[in-house]
């Protein structure tokens, strides 16, 4: 596909933090002309969608720096460094929601914002779980909420999930229950 | 919520750009510990989830300079200034994929990215569509793309769609069709 190709002409950092590289490329696109774009770089995120038996789904409700809110979203964050995402997705669940899964597997994976990021999220299923006490990180405050798929469905449905992961995982939730996930 | 409650000490500008703002952010938390948050301030976004009388929707095919990957992915962009979001949804999706459309309502808004970003992005079905000439702006190379909406929605089920607003957008098409969008 010739007419995507894009030429990078120079890469200047702006910012290394602990979670973030951020970078203004400037490039040539296929007419020939030169743009610049500002990109995130960030590590990949993990996200579960852990059911219940009881055909609930473990959601957490944690308040969010960036949009000044206290969102309801599926239990997720970063691999560690060297971590495999497999056992991230269970050390993160485990964390901050005290569930532990015996079975974990990975559905589906989409970049969170394309446009300026390389943030590709990862979806795993956890299934047969078993509550013990969460352990969250010390400068993270999340509370677990357990909602029945059905009624998380009607929440998507109803404009109420403000969060882009959590309306996929409850997507992923509900096909898993209908058994048309493969 | 309390125990959500978060305290800004103080924050610092790192980078502004013609899209992206930058900034780290100390903050006390619930049990009084200082941390920073690096935080990315984006203006918001537009999708537009676009279905033909022959139940097809309109994607486009685009490289992603931050991934290194061509995507599909729905058509969407940032509002210009001042711009309503509605009418930035018919624009984007007029140029990009040269469909003008005479319904255009939104269904839901999500955050891509809520633990560093406060990027939202507002999903607009559009319907009553009219294909004129695309005309994007001089940076971008997209190509349209029809897929049948049963398809697509098959695409999402085999975990080819690599773009979590595109997931969505056609979860937003298939309720559609079925009748069941509020």
């Amino acid at each position: 596909m010739d007419k995507f190709a894009e030429q990078r002409i120079s890469s200047r950092e702006l910012f290394q933090g602990r979670l973030l590289r951020v970078r203004i490329d400037t490039v040539k696109v296929a007419n020939g002309l030169e743009t610049t774009r500002e990109i995130v770089e960030h590590p990949g995120a993990v996200a579960i969608v852990a059911v219940t038996a009881e055909k609930e789904i473990v959601l957490v409700r944690q308040f969010r720096t960036p949009t000044g809110e206290v969102l309801l979203e599926l239990p997720a964050g970063v691999p560690h460094q060297g971590e495999q995402r497999e056992g991230s997705a269970r050390r993160e669940l485990a964390e901050e929601t005290g569930y532990h899964a015996k079975n974990v597997r990975k559905i589906w994976e989409g970049y969170a914002s394309p446009g300026y990021s390389n943030e590709l999220i990862e979806f795993f299923l956890a299934t047969d779980l078993e509550l013990k006490s969460p352990s969250p990180d010390e400068d993270e405050f999340v509370e677990p909420e357990l909602i029945g798929v059905a009624a998380a469905v009607a929440l998507v449905r109803q404009g109420e999930i403000r969060d882009n992961k959590t309306m996929i995982g409850i997507m992923i939730a509900d096909l898993f229950l209908k058994g048309e996930l493969k």
